[in-house]
């Protein structure tokens, strides 16, 4: 097809598919003549994704390109590829910052690791990003958050859970690293979407109860 | 204290504290002569969320200058306050952008919101990101994602109980309101990092079986 239907069926504007082949987000069509390019089902389907990630995922077009490098990449080894599309999925910050993380934040975060049972490699951008957080959490004085990091963390397993049993039965690697990505990107939209939906159902009762202590408070 | 001294003890460079002082995320200081203003301990404290919201939760100025007018605004409701905050938070796209939202998906959303006997406002930003995470999936051809929807809703509700159980005991409905706003963004960032932990744990014995089982196909 040409651009204008391939516009037409993404929704995508012809100027915005432009700028994607430019970046390298979507793949060059096949020249069929000097002056017509073709595209396929394929680029449809990656334009779909790349909106996916971008739109519902919040992701900007450097880090959904940096996440469609890895799809794009011809890994032979799963391992590799999915840890990889992990890690990009993870950083949160440049990995080069070189700014050394808070001792008492490691320490925190290290024994929650070890508590747990759970097996990370020192580099890991996600661990670092949770030093950050810890760090951030006391600075702000909100310990108490950070005390309840052990109940996240366990609460978080049946999540997780859910996520494999999503990819177990993918048998090829784009497969799996697509399924990885698509659930890990949207995946945190959707739990922060249903988190803020479980509060805003349940805080009703509490709030109510909040107000009435403070009206009695106040007229004590 | 003086503007260098703020900037001393917040660690945020004094150009971007009169960017943030313009943009209205800071209060004003006190003018105590007409070439000296004084800063207290609530403008370090305050700086040190802006950055939190900033540099860890991942909002824009725009977004964090949004949610700390809530926190700013002088409204006696305490339902009304958290309420404006729990929304204000959970908006992705303006309010008022205008298109219809996917038939299908909604009744899929609020058909999940019955089961789980959630009451949700028609009008909750929440849930119509929920539709439009539901229609997207579909396009994409990740039917099995959305399938899990009610997997997941009912993994969340420990993770909004462990949220709630901060706030229960706060009377103030700034110190409510401020635990929500932390809790509830700092929280995605939390679980996004626990769930990505997780993932590494949990997939390198799964990607070993893929692996494998690949290579039997192959050889087969």
């Amino acid at each position: 097809m040409r651009i204008a239907e391939l516009s037409r069926r993404s929704g995508v504007p012809a100027a915005t598919i432009k700028y994607y082949l430019r970046e390298g987000l979507l793949p060059p069509g096949v020249h069929t003549s000097p002056n017509q390019v073709d595209y396929t089902d394929d680029h449809v389907a990656r334009l779909r994704l790349i909106r996916a990630l971008i739109d519902i995922g919040g992701l900007s077009v450097n880090k959904a390109s940096e996440i469609l490098a890895v799809l794009d990449s011809e890994e032979h080894d799963a391992w590799e590829t999915v840890g990889k599309a992990q890690y990009a999925l993870s950083a949160r910050r440049p990995v080069d910052a070189g700014d050394a993380p808070d001792e008492a934040a490691t320490r925190e975060v290290d024994d929650l690791l070890t508590r747990r049972g759970w097996q990370i490699r020192p580099g890991s951008p996600a661990r670092r990003t949770l030093i950050d957080v810890c760090a951030t959490l006391h600075r702000l004085g909100h310990d108490d958050i950070a005390a309840a990091l052990d109940d996240y963390a366990a609460a978080i397993e049946p999540i997780a859970a859910i996520d494999l049993n999503l990819i177990k039965d993918k048998t090829s690697i784009p497969a799996i690293t697509e399924a990885v990505i698509v659930a890990t990107v949207l995946g945190d939209t959707i739990l922060s979407v249903l988190r803020r939906l479980a509060h805003e159902h349940a805080s009703r009762p509490l709030l109510h109860d909040q107000t009435t202590k403070r009206r009695y408070v106040t007229r004590s």
